[in-house]
């Protein structure tokens, strides 16, 4: 490492710093720019300052938006009566792309964790409160994960739902699709053997 | 994908460019990038545009370097008349790494590789040639791979360096440090077993 000169030194050291960048991928990582373009390498380091500087929460359902309003929220086919609450982005993200799904979000950025400190007033929950009280919502689809933390905040926001005149719906849980008995893990099987339903 | 805002899909398009990154990994590296603050961001950018502007090749045995010649060739301490042959700047790291050599170092930036059509203008063999006229050199350690085009490279090298007063050295192949023979590939073994010696 200290055989390399202070660029190279200087670049392998922010890109350590990137999630999943270890010592020798940020090496092979520094290696591949020096070979690249000099225009290359500006329009990958501009993206990223542009990522950081253009992107905004959506002012309505606190996704992630290049504007004021994010491109469902401004979307008038989607269902306006219909909330998918989720943690992040990055889940809504991976609804849209099933296309199950044609209502509206709102991001919760984050879920209930005591033991981390996260209480109510610090994850988006007052918001989902108001915009109840101020659109005509009728469902409200409870989407946080089937994790410890997840099922406690959906646990908690049906009981905060209770005062409202929504319906509060959970997403299924059990076996994956196209899931392997033999390979599923025992809490999985275990939860889809004891939401067994008639056929 | 689309359905990330565009200063989003800006930035993953061009992480996925970077080797080793696949789409999920462009996605959670732009996660991470908005989490991060706008100077961690900034000193990320900055220092991939400084990698690339800021690097040059040494004059002299051209490594990677900061300036007109590298540590190397400006440390004085160093075996002025021993020149280490290596494919590219991180073969010559690993072996700084190793505190086996003490010597310099001359930077090929290639192997030969007739199918590819890489001949021996195409690496710097010429500039080799020239700094054997005009230094002072002894030996010269041919330090190429033992992959098929860096033995066919050293070979090649071995013969061009004849005329010249050097000797011609090549690193040592066989088991590697800590090897277990019934994992060791057939190659190496065949190898390790042909170039057995007395003790």
């Amino acid at each position: 490492m200290s055989q390399y000169p202070q660029s190279i030194r200087n670049a392998i050291n922010q890109l350590v710093r990137l999630p999943g960048i270890g010592q020798r991928t940020a090496e092979r990582l520094a290696m591949h720019l020096l070979r690249a373009t000099e225009k290359e390498v500006t329009n990958l380091a501009r993206s990223l300052v542009d990522l950081k500087k253009q992107t905004v929460l959506c002012s309505r359902c606190f996704t992630l938006s290049d504007g004021p309003l994010c491109r469902i929220c401004r979307d008038p086919s989607r269902t306006q009566s219909v909330l998918c609450v989720v943690e992040g982005p990055a889940e809504m993200m991976a609804i849209e792309k099933s296309g199950a799904y044609t209502g509206l979000y709102h991001v919760l950025h984050g879920v209930l964790s005591p033991m981390d400190g996260i209480g109510p007033d610090d994850i988006r929950i007052n918001e989902l409160i108001k915009r109840i009280e101020q659109e005509t919502i009728t469902e409200i689809v409870l989407a946080t994960s089937t994790q410890v933390e997840g099922e406690a905040t959906a646990a908690y926001l049906f009981e905060r739902l209770k005062p409202y005149n929504v319906t509060t719906t959970r997403i299924a849980s059990g076996m994956p699709v196209g899931g392997d008995l033999k390979y599923t893990d025992p809490v999985t099987l275990k939860n889809a053997m004891e939401k067994r339903h008639a056929i």
